[in-house]
C-alpha cells in the first residue's frame, strides 16, 4: 500500500502520521516543496518579533519514524489513470511517483494584491518559511525603522504586534472601518485602540493602491487620502488555495476555487483525498460546504484523510470557525456565526454583549472580559460567541466552552446546566460564559414581552 | 404567592433572584439566620490572607430589589399542615412565617472533628463569615507565628497558601497518604511538593487525635508520631448537611443524612423544595443521588428551584463533580470520575496520564500540562479527567471544556472532532484536552493489540 501526500505541512504530515498509526505497513511518503516539513506557519510573526530566536524551534515536529519525507520535491502533474504523480527535483530531475492512494494537501497562498509596486524591493507578503526568512534578512540588514502594514486580519495585526515588538514604528490600513474584520465592530474598535495604545498608528477604510520607491523611501497611497512613507511594506490581505495541481487533473472545484471534497475527506476521483487550505470545509452549523482555512481545521483533516486512506471510514465532523488571536495584551476569539453571517443563511439572530469580571473582583487581578452572543430567536439555539479579554482571562478556553456547547447544538438557556469550574481567583459560581447566556435570556425575554404589550 | 426561603447563601438567593425574575409579582422572603446574605465562603481565604483587605466585598451582591431579606431570623420549625415557618428573632421574638412555596436552602456546616480539645481557644473551624471574623480577629490579635491546619482538602491547602501570605509558618496534616485526596495521588504528591516549595511542611497519614494547652502554645498529637506546637490550630475535615430542621418536619434523608429530592428540586413534600448543599445532588454521569456539596450546584439548584416554586418545570440536569482549586502558582482541576470512583459504580475505567505544554513552546511562557483522561474500556466513553497546571495555563477552562464534552456523554476518541481555538501563544493545534485524549486512545489500542497477541 502506497500512500502518496503532496504538501508537508499541517494536513500533509497529519494524514502521514494517523495513517501510520493505523497502518505501519503502509508506505508513506511526503512530497516537500521546500524544506521545512510540518513547520507553524501561525508562528512566523513570534520569529519576526524575535521572541523566538530560532526558526528551527517553529517545526511542529522534527521525527516522522516510519515516513519517508522528500524534500525539494515538487509535484507537477497528477496522472489519475496511471496513478502517479510527476514531480521536478533538483537532485534528480523529473521522477514519476506512483500511488495507491493519494492526498493532495497543496495548502493555500497570499492572494496577490491589487496594488501597483506589490514587488518592489522591502515589500513582503508573508505566508512561508521561505517568505519569512527574506523578511528576517531585510529586517536585519535594512533595519527599517517605519514599516507599513497593508491588511488587519489576523497575520496584519500579530506582524503590528511583532514589529513594534522590535522598535519598528508601524502604520497599519485596514480595508475595513474597523480592523479584524472576523469579529463585530465593536470588538474591532478595541483592538484598534489597543493597538494604538502600545504605538500602532490605524488607518481605517483604506484601499491601498500604490507603492513607489523615492529615494530609500517606499511611499504607499491608496484611498481616503492615505500617504504613507516608510522602508517597509507588508502585505497581508489573506489567502487561496493552491488548487492548481488538482484542477489540472480533473477534480471538481467549488467555494474560492477550493477543491471539492466530502466528509470523508473523498475528492469524488477514486483513491484521491483533499484536505486542509486547498479544500473546501464543511461547517457543521451551516451543514454546507464553505471555504475556511484554519491550521487546526487542516489537523483535523489530514488525520482523517490518512485513516480512512487505509480503510477507515471516519467523517469530518465539521468546521465551527473557531479562532483566536493575542493583539499586545488583549485576546480576541470567536466560535460560530456572527450576527451578520447568521442573518446572510436564513437564522434568526439576536446578539447580546455583556461585560463581566474573568474571576471574583475580591481576588487580586479581575479583569473585564466582553462577551457577545448570538442566539436564534427562532430556536433558542447559540448560533456563536465573540470574547474579547486580558491575556490570562482565559478567553481562549472559554470560546472553547462555547466551541463545544455549539458542536453539540445546545440552547442559549442550556449553557446554565453546564457543571463548570469555579474557585474565586478564576471564575464565579456561573462563569462569564453562563453569565452572558443568562444574559441574552433575559434580554430577549424582555422583547418579547414588550412586543406583547404593544 | 408566597415564596418563602430558608438561608440566605448561594442556593437560597439565586431560588429568590430567579423567582422575582419569572414572576415579578411574587412575595419572596429570604429568612437569613446571619447578617451576611448571599457571601462567597470560597472567598474566606482569601480575606484571611490579606488579598482581600475588606470581607464586605465578599458579597456576590447587595443589592437585592424585589426581595426581602430578613436578617438575623433562624428558622426553628417547618409545619407542614399549617404552611408556615418558625421564626426566632433577636428583635421581635418568635414569629410565623406562612407560605405558599417553601425552600429549605440551609446549607452545610463543618463535620465536628473527633479530636480532642478543639474547642480549645486557638483552634477554629472555618464555614461561616462569623468563623472567618473569628479567626482573623484572632490573626490580628495573636499574631501567630506557626499554625497547624488538620485537613488536606480544599480549605485546608487554600488556608495554608493563605497563612502562608501572611508570613505565618503553617504545617498541613493529612490523613490521606497524599493531599487533596479528590485528585489522584499522582497530582496530590506534586500539590504536596508545591506547598513545601513554599515552606509548608506537609505531613500525611496523620490522624490528628489531641490538641492541649502547653504555655501559650498548642500542642497537637496524632497517629505517626505526629507532634507540633503551634499558636493556632485549623480544622477543616469536611462537611455535612444542615438538614435538621428538614428532618424534623418529616421530609426524607439519604446519602449522608442530605435531604432527598427529585430533579426538580421538590422535597416530595408537597411546596416544599429543597436546594444547595442541605439536600442529594443527581450525577449526571452516574444517573444517581450522591452526596456532592458545591457552590456552582447549589447556584444551579436554587435557580431551578425559583423557577419551579413559579410554576416552572425545570429540571436539573445534574452534576459532574466539576472542581477547581489554586494553591500557591498551581492550579488543580478535576470532572467525572476518578479510576477509582468509576471502578466502584462498576464502569471499566482506564486513566491514561500525558503532559504537553499549555502552549507552543516557541512562545516564550510555556509550561507543561498534566491532564489525567479516565475512559471507559466498554464504550469508549469519557468518563472523567484531571488537570494539572501553572496558573495562566487556562487548566480551569479546559478543564471545562471536558466538563462540557462530559455532559454530552462523548467518547474519548471523538473529543478530537471538537473544533477548538489556536494561536501559539495560547494552545496547539490539538489543543492539550484533545491531545491527551489521543493518547488515552494509543494507549487503550496499543494494549488492546498486545493483549490480542499474547
Amino acid at each position: 500500500m502506497r500512500f502518496l501526500i503532496i504538501g508537508g505541512s499541517d494536513a500533509g504530515i497529519s494524514a502521514a502520521l494517523r495513517a501510520h498509526e493505523v497502518n505501519p505497513q503502509a508506505e508513506v511518503t511526503v512530497l516537500l516543496e521546500d524544506d521545512f516539513p510540518n513547520y507553524s506557519i501561525c508562528g512566523l510573526p513570534f520569529y519576526l518579533s524575535g521572541e523566538t530566536p530560532d526558526w528551527k524551534s517553529l517545526a511542529h515536529r522534527t521525527e516522522f519514524d516510519g515516513i519517508a519525507i522528500r524534500r525539494g520535491y515538487r509535484a507537477t502533474r497528477i496522472d489519475i489513470a496511471a496513478k502517479t504523480v510527476e514531480v521536478s527535483t533538483a537532485e534528480s530531475g523529473q521522477i514519476s511517483f506512483p500511488y495507491d492512494k493519494l492526498l493532495i494537501g497543496t495548502g493555500a497562498g497570499p492572494i496577490q494584491p491589487q496594488i501597483d509596486g506589490w514587488r518592489l524591493p522591502g515589500v513582503f507578503l508573508l505566508h512561508t518559511m521561505k517568505d519569512s526568512f527574506a523578511v528576517h534578512q531585510y529586517l536585519e540588514d535594512a533595519k527599517p525603522r517605519r514599516a507599513v502594514i497593508i491588511g488587519a486580519g489576523y497575520i496584519g495585526l500579530e506582524m503590528a504586534d511583532a514589529l513594534t515588538h522590535r522598535g519598528i514604528e508601524v502604520i497599519v490600513a485596514s480595508r475595513t472601518s474597523s480592523v479584524l474584520a472576523t469579529v463585530d465592530p465593536e470588538f474591532g474598535d478595541s483592538v484598534g485602540k489597543e493597538l494604538e495604545r502600545h504605538g500602532v498608528t490605524v488607518c481605517t477604510n483604506v484601499d491601498a493602491s500604490k507603492i513607489s520607491q523615492v529615494g530609500n523611501q517606499l511611499h504607499i497611497s491608496g484611498s481616503h487620502g492615505f500617504e504613507q512613507d516608510c522602508e517597509m511594506v507588508l502585505i497581508a490581505v489573506g489567502v487561496k488555495p493552491n488548487a492548481t495541481l488538482g484542477v489540472e487533473a480533473g477534480l471538481g472545484v467549488g467555494q474560492k476555487g477550493a477543491l471539492l471534497t466530502n466528509r470523508r475527506m473523498e475528492s469524488g476521483v477514486p483513491d484521491i483525498y483533499v484536505a486542509g487550505d486547498c479544500g473546501e470545509t464543511w461547517h457543521k452549523l451551516l451543514s454546507r460546504y464553505v471555504y475556511l482555512p484554519l491550521g487546526t481545521t487542516a489537523h483535523k483533516q489530514g488525520r482523517i484523510a490518512g485513516e480512512n486512506a487505509m480503510g477507515g471510514q471516519r467523517e469530518f465532523t465539521g468546521s465551527l470557525g473557531t479562532q483566536v488571536v493575542k493583539i499586545f495584551d488583549l485576546v480576541i476569539a470567536r466560535t460560530g456565526l456572527r450576527q451578520d453571517e447568521a442573518d446572510h443563511y436564513g437564522f434568526q439572530p439576536f446578539t447580546v454583549e455583556s461585560t463581566m469580571n474573568d474571576h471574583k473582583a475580591y481576588c487580586p487581578g479581575a479583569t473585564p472580559l466582553r462577551v457577545r452572543v448570538t442566539g436564534d430567536l427562532a430556536t433558542g439555539r447559540l448560533l456563536g460567541a465573540q470574547l474579547m479579554g486580558k491575556w490570562g482571562a482565559e478567553v481562549s478556553k472559554r470560546i472553547d466552552v462555547f466551541a463545544t456547547a455549539l458542536f453539540h447544538a445546545m440552547r442559549v438557556d442550556d449553557i446554565s446546566d453546564l457543571d463548570l469550574s469555579y474557585t474565586p481567583p478564576l471564575s464565579s459560581p456561573w462563569d462569564p460564559v453562563q453569565m452572558a447566556c443568562q444574559s441574552w435570556n433575559t434580554t430577549v425575554n424582555t422583547i418579547r414581552g414588550e412586543r406583547q404589550h404593544v
